[in-house]
Parts: C-alpha cells; structure tokens; sequence
C-alpha cells in the first residue's frame, strides 16, 4: 500500500424526510446565506420551497443565484461572489447536484480571492479559505457533496477543469433519497456511469496486489451500483436502490476507495471533459462513450486487473468478457456507446483539448494514445 | 437502508516512516503535551525516543503519563487528569493501541469536566468537550484512532463500559505500519479477531437485504485480514499484512460499514468485556472464545445473512460450514475458541455482570440466552 493522508470531515445526514434539519443545520453555521440552485426543477419540485421554509423556521435570510447549468460556468461564480460580496453573506447553500455544488464551492473559495476565480483551475493558486458551504442533494452521481473537488467549465478557453483544498469540503450534506425520485432515466442512468466511472479511475491506476481493502470496496460499489440502476429502470420510484445509490454516490469520490493506491490518473474523466466541453453533452453520457474504449485500449497493459475486474464484478472469466459486460450494461441503461451518438467526428480538435489540459491534471499522454481512445469511441 | 449521521473528521496520516510527520503536526496542536504509553514496548522498541526527538524539533515539550495496562482502569485516568490540568497541557498524545488511546481519550474529556469522569461510562453525563487528542498507533486493532469511543475498565465496580461523543475523535492519527512489526504473533491473531469482530458485529445486526454496499465493505474487509494475518503467522515482518491489516482496523470501527444499518447491538463486546473484567484476558482473545458460540445460537435467528456470510466470506454452501470456517480460522492462528482455555467455570457471575451492564447498552437480553451462549464456549 502506498502512503496517503486520509481527511474527509463532511457531517453526512442521510435518510428520508432529512432535508427538514436544514433549519437545524443551517443555524448552527450562520444567519444569512447565498442559495445556488439550478435551472428549474428544484424549483418545479417543490424543493426549494421545503427549503426556504425551513430557513424561515430560524430566520436564515438569503439571497438566490439561480440558473446554473450541467457542466458549470466559470460566468456563474463571478456572478455568485459579486452576489455573496455585495451581500456579505456567512455561507453558501446548495440545492441540487454536482454543477450546482461546484459552483457553490467556487463561489465559496473566490469570496476570499483578490484574483480571478479561475486561477484555481489552472493551478495558478491554492484555495487557502472559504466560506462554509451547506449541501441539500437532489442528484446523486458526482460526490461533490462528500469531497473537496469542484469542476468549473470556461468556454472562453474552451476547457473544463478542477480545483481541489480542504476548505472546500462543505460543512453538511443533507441526503434525502426522497429527492432524487423524480430523477429522469436517461440521467438516472448517466449518474450511474459517472458513480462507477470514479471508482473505476482508481481501481485501474494499477496492478498493485497490495490493495485488496480497496479493491473490494470498489468493487462494491460497482455491483451495488449496476444492480440498483438496472432495479431503478424498471421502477424510477423504488426509494430503496435510490438511497443505495446516493450513499454509493457520495462515497465513491471521498478518498476512501482510493487511499493507498498512490496517485491515480483519471484518464477517463480527462477524455471526457473535452468532448463536455466541445459538445456540452451530459458527463455521464460522455463517460459512457470513453469508458468501454478506454478499457478496450489498456485491456493489455493491465491484464491481470481486467481479468480480476470481471472475474470480481460478473462472475466472467476473461478480461474480454467484463469490459462487455460492463459496455452491455450501458446499452441496458440507455447510455450511450458511441461517439456518433452524438454525431461527433472532429477527433483532431478534441484530442488537441486533451493534450493540451493533461499536463494540468499531471498527466503526460500521446496524441496517438488519445487518437486510438476515439477510434475506439466510433 | 436506515438514516443516519456519518461524520468522522480524523485526519490520517498513513505510511512507513510516517511517525517523523509528528513534528509537523503536533505543533500546529499545541506546545505542551501530556504523553500516555502503555507499560514497556514502546519505550524497548525506540518508537518513544523517535516520538521525543519530533517534539523537540518543534519545542513541544510534555509530561508523562506511562504503565497503562490492557484493559485500561479508570485509576490511571484521574491520574491523567490531574496530571493535565497542574501541567496546563495543550494536547494528549498517545502513543500506543487501543487502551492507550482509550485512556488519552477518557483524560481529555475529564480535563474540561467537574464530575467523576467515569460518569461518561454509565451514560450519567455527556462529552461536551475535550482536549485535543493525537495518536501514534502501535497496535492495530480496536480502531479507537479514527472513532469518537472509548472503553475503560472500573474494577471497583467491576465494569468495563464505552463512552462516546464528537469531543473524542483524534485531531489527528498518525498510522505507521512499521511501528506494528515487532507486535508478537498471539497479540497479532486476538487484534485480528478483534477487528473482524468489529465489522460483523454491525454485519450481524440484522438480515435487512436493503445494505448491499455495507455488507459488501465488510466481507471486504474480513476476507483481507484473514487472508493479511495467516501471511503474518508464517512472516510476522510482512510489512505489506501489516499496512493492510492496519488500514483494515482502522475502517472497522469508524462508521463507514455500519451507516445506514440501523442500531447495532455489539453483543459480542457485551458479553467478552465481562470476560476482560473477571479474568483480565486479552479483548480479543475473550472474542474469539464467544464469536463461534453467539453464532452457533444466532445461526437459525439469521439463516439467511449467515448463508451470505459463508458464500461471501469462504465460499461455502452452508451456514453451518461458514460458522466452522470463523472458528478454524481463530483455531488456525492460535486464538483460544473455549472458556476452558483460561479454566473460566464461574458462569453464573460472569451473567449477572453482562445482565447488570445490558442496559448501559441499551440491550435487553435474557439470562438463559447469556447461560446458553456460554454452555457453547465451554
């Protein structure tokens, strides 16, 4: 095993009915607060609504910052602090998923920054401070809400990036399964990718033996998750696999998957973020497409892996057999499989995206080793 | 799954070599410390005199409080307290296993309280606060270094009970898995009993089929350290077992496998720390004596989650076979699976102790239950 430093010091409260403590929660962290949801169907749900109310229980006034969208804007944060400035509010609540939590914790970080916000996706400078940040969830696939990680979109360079520091991990999240019932399919099902998709980037960094704790817990989620979605296909409503889901959500990016397995690369997302970027397709569509490529192209560097992979998670007994499966389960769900999908040809100005932000993630990666990825995408 | 509330906010630093990372960390804690060390092995084995020379890089100075015994008395705790508070100290550090840290634990929380602090241990009085608490591990097993639980015995009233609360989680645990090499081997099986303990005992709390993810990180963790401990019967060096098997303790005990799975009930522990308290045995070795039995007597109660527990754990057919696989495995690494082996044949005192403690445990169990579960320990 390899050394690490484990610290995650989120206060979780999970369970049906939950986001009632909001008022209790929300209290203890301040008076006033910049709420940051997202285009409308917090609103539609009667989400937001719940919320407000349990902030007028304790007079938590707020101000809104409304309309961010899936794959957030860097516009948006400058917004948001203008906002949270001006108003010179304690904290940042969040009510959504993982574009809504990003530019919350973006906000909370540039509250305190005389520079420009964007420096901290461009590893120009470290987040040092942050206004707290409260979490409610209504969508479970990034693990925002149990990490310090926020990812921010700027088309003015047409990249997609991240930026991690301690006083970005929110004070509270609030998991009520409840809330993410009336989730669609397509994007219930694109959560999933994206939830196996995080486990996955750490299990594959290596063929290191030494880390069967990690290993398991992986592959736990993988089976909980696949399970669980292919229950929530046939009824959306099933209260049981969505809370199963959420928690695997929330703990599949928190560092307890991946510490000991050294530094891994995150290939996958980096592929992803490009056609995100150029496309503005959903993330977990995106994953979906670059996964089963990904795998199809390493399957022989790491073959003992694969082979444990499928071995592990399906019950198959070839290297070849799981990264089926696991392409076959995308299928099921309505994921896509294929860059045309998306009618996406132009390989040439993607893979100039990608080689141009690896070294920004620590990543040092061939043209042709991208180029063969996408080929692999058609 | 059930609500619940995860928050564990150690912060862990892993790695061989890592116990020189003490100096950076101490100091941002505080400049005086009250040290807590068990009765030899820490001052034999050089790792006190490492501990020392980090401090006094920094000019952190200390006070100390040493010959802390398994199964730690509630005597050296007030010793400990008064100790702090004439020293005015900043922090604890403890430096060793889990009634080390226990005891650190219990002085911290004494040092900001005006009653007997062994009221924390029958549930008369709550933690609301405590000193700073820091941890070099030299025994992997109770997971007192990344949990908010303390256990400490009172041999004037003949009890050894828990206490709990946010106060007592360690700022930060220092994991070393160098500092655990030189642990003999009978030490190493009753710490490896213990940590399965830990993770079962949440396990077999319920047949709830509605926690694929938690039962999934406990067979997780169970299969490795069975598979790390009989690596480190033939090689107690292994130092690839013992980062694994510290890692594993850790987890076992920290929330992470029990969220979601309701009130556990911890009757293993129940009934083994009457055991400690009688007899001053080894913790693990009374559990290794009482896990068989309670299972043999649960076994039709929980047909199904011991028949899951066999195929998951051993890959056997039956629940019976699973329940024999457990007690070969203690066998195997010269764990004591019968009362007989410290000649204990005082049942009957041993049961009104475990049913006087019960409900400090908020359980209820029957006297003929107890009697049945020993008559198959003897």
């Amino acid at each position: 095993m390899n050394g690490f430093i484990f610290y995650n010091p989120v206060k979780i409260v999970f369970g049906n009915g939950k986001i009632n403590s909001l008022a209790s929660d929300a209290i203890q962290i301040g008076k006033k607060c910049l709420i940051v949801i997202g285009q409308k169907s917090v609103k539609k749900s009667g989400i937001f609504d719940k919320c407000i109310n349990n902030l007028n229980k304790v007079s938590v006034s707020y101000v809104l910052l409304e309309n961010i969208q899936p794959n957030p804007r860097i516009e948006k944060v400058y917004e948001g602090i203008e906002m949270a400035k001006k108003n010179s509010v304690d904290f940042i609540l969040a009510i959504g998923g993982g574009s809504v939590i990003d530019t919350a914790k973006a906000i909370a970080a540039g509250f305190y920054y005389e520079g420009d916000a964007w420096d901290f996706y461009i590893m120009r400078s470290e987040i040092k401070k942050a206004l707290p940040i409260m979490v409610i969830l209504t969508v479970a696939a990034t693990g925002s809400e149990m990490n310090s990680i926020s990812v921010i979109q700027n088309d003015s360079v047409r990249q997609k990036n991240s930026a991690q520091g301690y006083p970005l991990f929110p004070k509270v999240s609030i998991l009520d399964p409840e809330l993410t019932k009336t989730l669609s399919k397509d994007y219930t099902a694109y959560a999933s990718v994206d939830i196996i998709s995080h486990v996955l980037e750490g299990y594959f960094t290596s063929e290191d033996e030494n880390t069967p704790l990690q290993d398991g817990f992986t592959e736990s989620i993988v089976k909980t998750v696949i399970q669980e979605t292919y229950k929530l296909m046939l009824n959306p409503l099933n209260i049981e696999s969505r809370s199963n889901i959420m928690w695997a959500s929330s703990l599949a990016l928190s560092g307890f998957t991946t510490a000991g397995i050294g530094r891994f690369k995150f290939e996958n997302h980096l592929i992803e973020h490009a056609l995100s970027a150029y496309y503005d397709i959903p993330h977990g569509a995106g994953l979906s497409i670059v996964i089963p490529a990904w795998m199809k192209e390493n399957r022989e560097k790491m073959k003992r892996k694969f082979e444990k992979f499928a071995k592990n998670i399906f019950n198959s007994k070839t290297a070849d057999e799981g990264i089926l499966r696991i392409e076959s389960f995308f299928k099921d769900i309505n994921a896509p499989t294929s860059l045309s999908h998306y009618k996406i040809t132009n390989i040439k100005e993607l893979t100039d995206n990608i080689i141009e932000c690896a070294p920004t993630r620590g990543l040092n990666l061939t043209r042709d080793y991208i180029e063969r990825i996408f080929e692999r995408c058609k």
